[in-house]
């Protein structure tokens, strides 16, 4: 027990805040960061290796960009790169995080329905254990809304750990994130 | 992050083997235990303090004890007391090995119907995470046997992980663990 081997692999599920939008994390994934580094990593910082995913939903409606005006194809492409840049800059939190106190890591993105894509993610990377913040929703709202964490836990291949945002963290919408 | 404060404080609930009985752990929660140790805990045996919590059901018909003879309350007494030894007989099991490698531990015995006890108890001891065998029932066989870790992700109040038990581990009748 003494002797350590391979860094324990932990994959993090992070997305974007609803109220401040790119680069800022959710309420929820930067809480379920802190937890792990705080509860699971603590001073062992060589044992561990921390997985980021960002999965980013594909626009249904483009209405994110609006005010874009699109002339040409190029136009397309570069409203995805541009997606892809916030993306980035939303990982960079947490890298840099990670790197200011010596953890080792890897970040990536990937685009879909964030449910099956982080269980499709767990298939291909194998972590150790995934986890993933939750807004802690009443069962009323999660009605609405669904939650990722509850598919994960019931479909990822491996261990799933649910870190729930403490009340005095909730925003006025609970929904908002 | 370098500073280590109070040990995370880690509940682990355990249970004895259904086909070796007492003092045998559990396929499921020999494997949590030893998950925990191997992936979490790892080299930082001073960074963690491992809490065991061994519900034991009461006997509903008393076939448990079918080749005893009860002439007198004293009887029953004796039959509780026999009870109360061979849970501690199984806790011994993870309190000696938590011994030998360094970890701190308290372990405890309740009564009563473990998913419920289990949740109760997180809200008295405040664990920083609880962590749960599984036996990787399908769904089919779920609605029999009912699981203990499903109930305790929904109620427990606090994070949860689920370790499933290993297909290399299932015994013949996966029911058994």
């Amino acid at each position: 027990m003494a002797v350590e081997g391979e860094p324990t692999r932990v994959m993090v599920a992070v997305n974007e805040s609803t109220i401040k939008g790119y680069p800022h994390p959710s309420i929820s994934s930067r809480g379920a960061f802190e937890w792990t580094l705080k509860k699971i990593v603590r001073s062992n910082t060589s044992g561990f290796k921390l997985l980021f995913l960002h999965v980013q939903v594909p626009d249904e409606d483009g209405f994110d960009d609006m005010d874009s005006i699109f002339a040409s194809p190029e136009d397309f492409a570069s409203m995805k790169h541009r997606n892809k840049i916030r993306g980035l800059h939303l990982l960079e939190y947490f890298v840099k995080h990670c790197h200011d106190i010596g953890v080792a890591c890897e970040a990536w993105i990937k685009k879909g329905d964030p449910k099956e894509v982080i269980c499709h993610e767990v298939n291909c990377v194998r972590p150790d254990f995934l986890v993933v913040g939750n807004r802690g929703l009443g069962p009323f709202q999660r009605v609405f809304v669904g939650t990722v964490s509850e598919f994960c836990v019931k479909h990822a291949e491996c261990p799933v750990i649910t870190i729930k945002r403490s009340a005095s963290e909730t925003p006025q919408d609970p929904v908002d994130d």
